[in-house]
């Protein structure tokens, strides 16, 4: 059986582009620009809550650092450097090996250098701390939503909560494949993030549920939200074949999403248009943001009529 | 229940002396002061792996924290940022309180602000990820080591091994008072860490076992070493009142030492000396480094021999 060690130095030590000093030492050094801030968040993915034991490991190297760069890219932020805190119950090199190789994909294509890792023996999770640079003062928070902006969403919200309920046997979809390659490899909008910087007023990433994220938006920008129904963009999801009331669940609380959900000023609107064909991304403007309100999200129906909505998100202790 | 959402507010909410924007947001954002490379290190506690499932949540938080400090330490970083995924199998508010006290304690005795959490439901873990500043140039790493260098010690490396086998009843301490202190509660050696700036060629943390770790700046620094075995420090592990061989087995393999190791050059021993009542901490010279030798670590006994170590270090997973 290898040893701690060398697993990871065989699986985990890559070349880093940008990093002073990388893995093999009691730290990494590495060098901030200056007048850039640092970024930083973390996400772990724990079997049996996250992800079922069994996930191909390749998917699940990919998804936890595509879940911390949808963070960062929900803050404008440029990814750059990230730490790995591996738990495996056994060393099962040809999973070490595929985990290795989607997580290091998805850092090639997002230029990100690994400088740290811990491999221990326990019950199988990943926690991943991302690290990234933005000029002082440029990051878009949750907090600078106005009265009057629109909101717009990226991409196909519910379709990874799609994938999940037909693995799961919850439901039966007649073409389940961009279902569940949105579950096991979301894309971090990372280039939309960029762009918007500048242009929106605030910004979060989708993980929680679409109308919880809403609200978590909401409540930092201490301001209300309407949400039109009718603008919701569930064509992709009508072509898995999901029934209405599943698409449109999945879509207003689902979870797993990483889109983009942003608040913009209307005269924006253009622009935003603009990007969405540059990027070859679905930006789609599903509300706005409103005086404070209780509740904070009310949902607009086709019939005018407004309500509050079911569900307040999506909770890991909750569901778990 | 409480939420997610509600658990992390509650405890791992506090005030945060240099950080721009901390915890609530997509990500948090701190400013890298000019001049200064960032130190970054991460290190996990898994139940059953690193300590008893029913280990003190209190003494847990702090060593959590404690492990990661240690690694900054090794390379004269400052500490100032932290990460923590925490994994829990369910929300027990009166675990979650003290572990946060303890964990929050050990973060301002050390002037580091927590800037992103993640709490999860699952096998108790704790991933931390820390990160400091340190000015361009000035880190001591694993591979700066010269021929002739002396090899010191910190503190009372064994002594938390011993407590680690009192615990497990694999043998009885008449005075374990110390032991388990060393155990629960390790001491990251910052301040030393710091002053052996322009003084240490070579550092590292003991944690994997004295002998194991000495191993490991002979690797990066291309050379070998000798240990001086009459030259160890067993007066603090014989207070105990373990047996010879028992302490000599804890101080050369233990683990969990969280002692600095450091090679200088043999003009600056009055320094250390100094530098050691300062701080009031034993530092003690253990041996030197040689050409590079094979096996790469030697002891000399008492009587003038030289025999390689039985054991060449600690493995969580070859341990497990």
């Amino acid at each position: 059986m290898p040893s701690e060690f060398d697993l990871i130095r065989r699986h985990f030590t890559r070349p880093a582009a940008h990093t002073d000093l990388a893995v093999g030492d009691d730290a990494a050094l590495v060098s901030v620009a200056s007048g850039m801030q640092l970024a930083v968040t973390t996400d772990a993915l724990v079997a049996g809550t996250h992800f079922f034991p069994d996930a191909a490991p390749r998917d699940l190297g990919w998804k936890a650092l595509a879940v911390n760069l949808s963070d960062l890219a929900a803050m404008a932020a440029a990814p750059r450097w990230a730490t790995l805190a591996l738990t495996l119950p056994g060393v099962d090199e040809s999973w070490v090996a595929a985990f290795a190789d989607g997580f290091f994909e998805c850092a090639a294509r997002h230029d990100v250098d690994i400088v740290g890792g811990d491999t221990t023996r326990g019950p199988l999770a990943i926690a991943v701390t991302l690290f990234g640079e933005i000029p002082a003062g440029a990051a878009i928070t949750r907090a600078g939503g106005q009265p009057g902006d629109d909101l717009w969403i990226s991409g196909q919200p519910g379709l990874a909560a799609l994938g999940l309920a037909h693995l799961q046997q919850r439901l039966r979809l007649a073409d389940a494949t961009r279902a569940l390659a949105a579950l096991h490899r979301p894309k971090p909008r990372l280039e939309l993030g960029l762009a918007l910087r500048g242009v929106a007023h605030a910004m979060l990433d989708v993980s929680d549920g679409l109308v919880g994220d809403i609200g978590h938006l909401c409540e930092r920008s201490g301001l209300g939200a309407l949400l039109d129904t009718t603008a919701l963009p569930l064509a992709a999801l009508r072509e898995t074949g999901a029934d209405e009331a599943a698409a449109r669940r999945c879509l207003l609380a689902g979870g797993d999403d990483y889109e983009l959900l942003f608040a913009a000023p209307p005269p924006a609107r253009d622009d935003i248009a603009a990007l969405a064909r540059r990027l070859d991304l679905p930006l789609t403007r599903i509300g706005h943001l409103t005086a404070p309100a209780e509740p904070m999200v009310l949902l607009r129906e086709a019939d005018g009529s407004l309500r509050a909505p079911e569900s307040s998100g999506y909770d890991h202790f909750a569901a778990g």
